[in-house]
């Protein structure tokens, strides 16, 4: 089976990490995993994913699990899937995988890491991905995937070309559901205007997406925000009809009781990516003039949310 | 010693009802408090107030303690110090209580009541003062004060005159540091410019003032909910200098860890009167056009607060 990056490095063993990695290694790719504190399970182990009735296995034998970056050496393609929170080790985490020829791509949430990784390694690597799944990590090496979603792939800052097309289809072969887009830091923000809403008001209320939706009040700030990061993202020249907000709100109720990933974070003790979320919106928002109170406000609250927790 | 109002009933036993109900006795006139859950304790042990090294004390052989305002029968002031959100109870309350020139005084917070009165029993009943003051009902009828403050007086719909000023006089006499206004309306309005960000983030977030302040985000965001509610109250004629704001911004930070009254309320597990300091001033803010987001969206936090813990 060819493939267009044959050796892939995963940053980060939560559960986008390794519900993607496990997927291309299945694929044919030769995965390799960074891992820290679940190295040892995941040696003994191997890794588990289950999505549905289905259960996908790495076997221990046949795990790339590694400690270091030093180890795993050269890649084609690194996936960088840590917690925006710990984007401070990319700088010391990401050379010794880098070849020549090496794409870097960012399946991170919200706004930042693009640019990072931009400035420390050269635009002309960087490709990003949106993941729309639900899954989570609920042991050292063991996801279970509730609903695998999709993923919209872009180049940083360039239109789609055949790297990332290829990107595509190997993640395709992979049972990934993909789409490739042109302008991927719009596709970025048009994720940010449910994020920041559902994911902050979630967050500060401690409620599920369908009780936020229940409260009049709270539904109507929701509507609110939206109208909010869409205007951030028009100042910015960027495409975001009003129908497609209206769509995102008509989608919601199909979710039920749903947690986005930074309740979820929350719930678990984990860090909240605050500043990718809302932070580096609103201050991009801002510096091009676009009116965001509610989001000034619901930043203030859950940076200091999250602060008060030792969790940003 | 003559009074203005010789015989007083006060409604509500809290810290603001036990207070200036015992100075006013204190002083001469003849005051009933009517008495639900702390009747047996008030008629056993009277009424404590200490203020500082002070100890006010109506002894229980001589305090007016009463279950029914059918018991206590006309008088010639009302005192409503019951929280807004009792303030369904008025109607029934009130009729025993009145004759033909009974006043109305009502020193709730927030908007709403003096409306809510005047509706029931007549304008020209109704009277109002504003609470500066920070004081604590630790037991049924004993009362901690910590800073007496002043209190603001004023007709409702009318200019001073006579009928207030001599009952700031009688509360001068009382003990009590009085101003009397023209336009009350206008010193609500003021005083919720402090309340209602203070009272709403120090909810939201636990914070004392003091934290609050000191988190730069959150100033920032004070700061902004005070332009709101001046806007507010500029959008109904109301006078709000820049420079009052920025008085009330400077005097704060001498209140050092200060918590406000609503957050002793959610502290110590009473209703928060979300209605009076938020609802209502974001209905009439938006009833004449004032653009106030970043007050919407405290009031749809503050008021799923309160409603999850069955507390509005």
């Amino acid at each position: 089976m060819s493939v267009a990056f044959p050796k892939i490095a995963i940053l980060g063993s939560g559960a986008i990490g390794l519900y993607y990695g496990t997927r291309l290694a299945l694929a044919g790719a030769e995965v390799r995993f960074l891992l820290r504190s679940d190295l040892a399970a995941v040696q003994e182990h191997g890794i588990t994913v289950r999505v549905g009735d289905q259960t996908l296995r790495i076997p221990p034998e046949r795990v790339g699990a590694y400690g270091s970056a030093a180890e795993i050496g050269p890649v084609d393609l690194v996936v960088v899937a840590l917690k925006t929170t710990a984007n401070d080790q990319l700088a010391t985490l990401l050379p010794p995988l880098l070849g020549r020829q090496t794409a870097i791509l960012t399946l991170q949430n919200g706004l930042g890491a693009d640019e990072l990784l931009a400035t420390l390694f050269g635009a002309e690597r960087i490709l990003g991905g949106l993941c729309f799944i639900a899954c989570n990590r609920v042991a050292p090496g063991e996801v279970v995937c509730f609903h695998p979603g999709s993923m919209t792939l872009g180049e940083f800052g360039r239109p789609a070309g055949d790297r990332i097309r290829a990107l595509a289809a190997q993640l395709k072969q992979a049972g990934v559901t993909c789409s490739v887009v042109d302008n991927f830091r719009e596709a970025r923000w048009r994720k940010l205007v449910w994020n920041v809403p559902f994911n902050g008001l979630t967050l500060t209320t401690g409620l599920t997406t369908d009780r936020l939706l229940a409260d009049p009040h709270l539904a109507s700030e929701v509507r609110a925000l939206m109208e909010e990061v869409a205007a951030g993202a028009r100042a910015q020249n960027m495409d975001i009809p009003e129908a497609f907000l209206q769509e995102l709100l008509d989608l919601t109720p199909a979710l039920g009781a749903y947690k986005p990933s930074s309740l979820l974070d929350w719930l678990a003790g984990r860090e909240v990516e605050v500043e990718a979320i809302w932070g580096e919106p609103l201050r991009r928002a801002r510096a091009t003039g676009a009116h965001t109170p509610r989001l000034a406000l619901l930043y203030a609250l859950l940076r200091q949310q999250a602060a008060e927790a030792g969790r940003r």
